[in-house]
């Protein structure tokens, strides 16, 4: 029997992703700028040995941060889903980790096969912002209406245009309605924590929902606004600003 | 009456300083490297006009946090202390921040005056060190047997000679006795906190207390070997660890 010398199959491997986002441009590989899926397809060619294109289920911002991004990434060489794993956090600076990895059929895709996504965004809300916390939240000093929060964030529950919580968008998109299936603020002492789950998210609307929550939590709008800009479907305005990415996390994704 | 020219008497300052020490040399002014110390004393000669001397309650090494370091300063212009806060802390980077401020008499010194000191150490105990928690806390895999941090945490209460836990002294000191009033662990999920609080501490002595410890909650060392190692009284050897830096918290200083 001669040998084997055949190339193992391509296997699919989905890896889910947790980073700081501080010292990157973002998900995205682009030219001159250091981001996280360029670390991530560098660190697997070392690996692997061969070329990687690493699929995310979505870009984030220049500053945002994920616990569960998730990824898929073809594989032409025989190695375990801990192998793979503990072989690139080995690799990787401690601001990417590989938190689980393993082999998901073909068919699957990191961004057409998610049906849901959720975000949380941290506020510190109180006069003085602490040192190791400054690149983790955003940080109001004015106390934040929680009632008023609460009452905002349930107008963004079911299916939307979002057409006013859409920042300059880089391309073009066949709608702007999606559908959120949770919104809600909780509160643990200085801690705000805000958590949006939906089907999909135009680009920067969580930011710009919180933007606007904010100035609602604040009073310099009512509650109300959240319906309102919502049935007028115009786009976006001052009374929408994007919150800044550092309080920005994906949390999870539903497959 | 001619016109007042006389300079205002010359009052001392209390302030209160929480800092993130990842990209600083340390507290100490010192050539070719950034400092706390130096950082604070050129924004507060911008703030009041003349140079300033800002005295620490003590140093802490480079990547070292503070909640609550404590210094005085010595100034000769009209401010309040909350202006000064308010103007240091709009001078400052967002890694350096002044808590409190208040005018004390003469007599007090940030150094002399301290009576007591608490640290806290943060430990992530997981297979998984998140990214966003790396820069503050030690990673420790293995799961710490609680027990046994208690068990060995206790030995320290109390006068001691503490020569085994210090490390390579910069300057000679008159005594290595100590007294430890508290020491004690806490677990919440996965993070784990020691609390330390003591009359005074040597060179990295908590950091050669944690150093021991997380050898003792790992199995490497018996509860007693504190008990053992403080009665020896004989320098510090390969059995006492110096534990990384960026766990470590100077959390308060008590007058």
């Amino acid at each position: 029997m001669p040998p084997n010398t055949s190339s193992p199959p391509t296997r699919r491997f989905r890896l889910k992703i947790a980073y700081d986002g501080t010292a990157y441009a973002g998900w995205q590989v682009q030219p001159d700028h250091l981001t996280i899926q360029e670390m991530l397809e560098s660190r697997m060619e070392a690996v692997v040995g061969h070329p990687c294109k690493v699929h995310g289920s979505g870009r984030t911002d220049q500053g945002v941060h994920a616990m569960g991004q998730v990824a898929h990434v073809d594989i032409g060489t025989r190695i375990t889903p801990r192998s793979l794993r503990l072989a690139l956090n080995a690799r990787l600076p401690g601001d990417i980790r590989i938190v689980g990895a393993r082999v998901v059929n073909a068919q699957f895709h990191a961004r057409r096969s998610a049906v849901a996504k959720e975000y949380r965004y941290f506020v510190w809300n109180d006069d003085l912002m602490p040192p190791h916390k400054r690149l983790y939240a955003l940080h109001v000093r004015r106390p934040l209406d929680m009632d008023a929060l609460q009452e905002a964030a349930a107008h963004f529950v079911g299916e939307h245009d979002f057409v006013a919580f859409m920042a300059n968008p880089q391309r073009a998109v066949e709608s702007t309605v999606r559908t959120i299936m949770e919104c809600e603020f909780r509160r643990h002492g200085k801690r705000v924590e805000f958590r949006v789950k939906g089907s999909g998210f135009l680009y920067r609307q969580v930011r710009s929902m919180v933007g606007l929550l904010m100035r609602i939590g604040q009073g310099a709008e009512p509650p109300g606004a959240v319906a309102q800009l919502l049935a007028e479907k115009a786009p976006r305005t001052a009374r929408v600003p994007t919150a800044p990415p550092q309080g920005l996390f994906l949390w999870q994704v539903w497959y």
